[in-house]
């Protein structure tokens, strides 16, 4: 299995994503290629992030993610190429891949980034528009074709982060922030179970999350555990601390957006 | 072929169809999987029901379609496979193969399901929240990679089924309604071909459809009998009662919705 | 590689493409199916030819492009299918073709172009609604799994073309209009590199580029040649003169839609 996967912002109208694939068919014929989202928001580097690490652990060994979420495309910005574990990633260096790099960084896997530099392994013509055609797509199916990563590109060590923002400890507890939206406005944040456990190693527990002027008593396990309706707090399919309405939306419920405060009391 | 389909209301944008086809590659490297719709409105059983009956009879036998649109995810809603005619199906136990469990009944098409009851051939941990990713599409794998149906469960004759309303006979003929509004604003109705037919049994014909307050008189053969802008009524390609405009949207002109009554003329 | 793509109008929520898909697998299991687009506004035939355009040329040779935007099916329209240099089309006979067409006898590669009307190569059942399904679908699976293109119908060499606006000449310089508006609000227009650069054969220079009330002075290589935010004009990746802002949304910025004049000024 020769495995591609893609994640854009081209969105899906105008055909972006499928010239792609097409350059990918004309190197690797027997490539199969899936479509992670091409709905990230234009330029949004974090969204796109977290797509990514959100999917990549369901995918086989030796999967190939092409990431392209770039609005420094045609700067000076450096095209890379990483091994990351078992699978390989693909796209501009802008800290698409930062929170995939510190998983395998927490789980001394193996990581080799190249800088691609190699022409030969791009198409002839290079614009300065679309390098998810001109040079990502080609470099990923060469790469899934059996070429070596250290022969796309100069290895290099200092790829360019995004800064995640943290959860911070406040007297009664928690304070994060929403960090994602999903289609059924399930509101995600960025404190996860880990965070959630380490606040609470003394035997402490959540007693209640806040977010807007919302309060929700305690935490569930599931969304089967209330009634259709509830607002909820619970860690979600991902690991991190959502709220939710059981069969609804807890964006259209609490109005909440992107970067709103979400805070979690540890009742002592 | 290994053919797998999806149809769930998980939207494109959050990546959890392509974690699916994740799960199936690591198990079915071989595997085709294609589309039919991420689009059905949240928790819309019916809707999904519907798009799926539309379009499993265009797949050749042996295709595996999982349909996850699941209100009922982390209760104790069953999970369950089902050999239906020559097709399989995956997903949760309720009501989304009624339409097609009809159908095969109703030719007399081996039928068989079971209730999904072997972790072994689930991903190794289940969450509460998305048993696409961790049941269904796990099973799916192992079934079009030749796991025979009832090595996956302990067979059941017991499906959970929708309750489908049906059109009623009136004083002047037929009362129906739109069941599904498409992308081009077509309306479609849940009176089908077979109802008109045994409605007009003794020689009567339709002499009018109503909807809103909008009479349209007789049906049309197809769009290309009428001008541009004509709202009409027709057998759409899925066999049922349809009010359309030629080339514009019926739902935009008559502003009709999901449950609106459509009438049926029957002259005599 | 037996490769076909899909374009369409037809939407993602209602599961049309993946009905041709099931089609196309019935007849050719081992084809693989890319889509370009279901996004063409509904009827646009001229929007669906310019993304087959922008499309087709990166994908491998042989590849079969089924293309509906169908606002004739039903009618006497003819269904074509059609070699045009080392790739084949199949759609509606409604100028969904012209600009490859074009593109194709200026080059002087083989045009070989037959009227689909040979009923064998279709579904049993052909609807008056649903081409797409009943008879490119299947057309464009027996031409990917070998049949010769002139086993499908009889040639024909009068394809119905589109009328593309063309750019005018006018005392200052070129005008031509907004033909396109991508998913990132870029401006795409009628004015390609040749145009400009057959306008500019004597020296003469672009000094400015006007829409609506906007100037902006002089052309641009790339994105990455400006600060995020300005309002630019540049060669887009297809060739075209398009108007941008580096980092957003150039119809938010400008309110300029499909159609609207854009004028560039040649100082002399």
């Amino acid at each position: 299995l020769k495995l591609i996967t893609l994640l854009t912002d081209f969105g899906l109208e105008d055909g972006y994503p499928a010239i792609m694939k097409g350059v990918i068919w004309g190197i690797a014929p027997d490539a199969q290629v899936a479509d992670i989202s091409h709905s990230v928001s234009p330029q949004n580097i974090f969204q796109g992030a977290l797509t990514l690490k959100r999917a990549f652990p369901y995918f086989p060994s030796g999967t190939v993610h092409v990431a392209v979420v770039d609005p420094g495309v045609g700067t000076s910005r450096r095209a890379i190429a990483a091994r990351l574990g078992s699978q390989f990633f693909v796209g501009p260096d802008n800290g698409l891949i930062t929170l995939i790099l510190e998983r395998t960084r927490h789980q001394n896997d193996p990581i080799e980034i190249v800088h691609l530099n190699r022409p030969e392994y791009w198409l002839p013509q290079v614009s300065r528009g679309f390098h998810g055609r001109d040079v990502f797509a080609p470099s990923a199916a060469h790469l899934v074709a059996g070429v070596a990563l250290d022969r796309l590109g100069t290895p290099i060590d200092d790829p360019l982060l995004l800064s995640i923002p943290a959860p911070k400890t406040v007297p009664t507890g928690l304070q994060g922030q929403v960090i994602h939206v999903d289609h059924f406005g399930n509101l995600a944040t960025n404190i996860d179970a880990a965070a959630l456990a380490a606040a609470s190693l003394t035997g402490q527990f959540v007693s209640q999350v806040r977010i807007g002027g919302h309060v929700i008593p305690g935490m569930v396990q599931a969304f089967g555990d209330r009634t259709p309706g509830d607002l909820i707090a619970l860690i979600d399919s991902d690991g991190y601390l959502a709220v939710s309405v059981v069969n609804g939306s807890a964006a259209g419920r609490t109005g909440a957006q992107l970067g709103d405060p979400v805070e979690v009391s540890i009742e002592r």
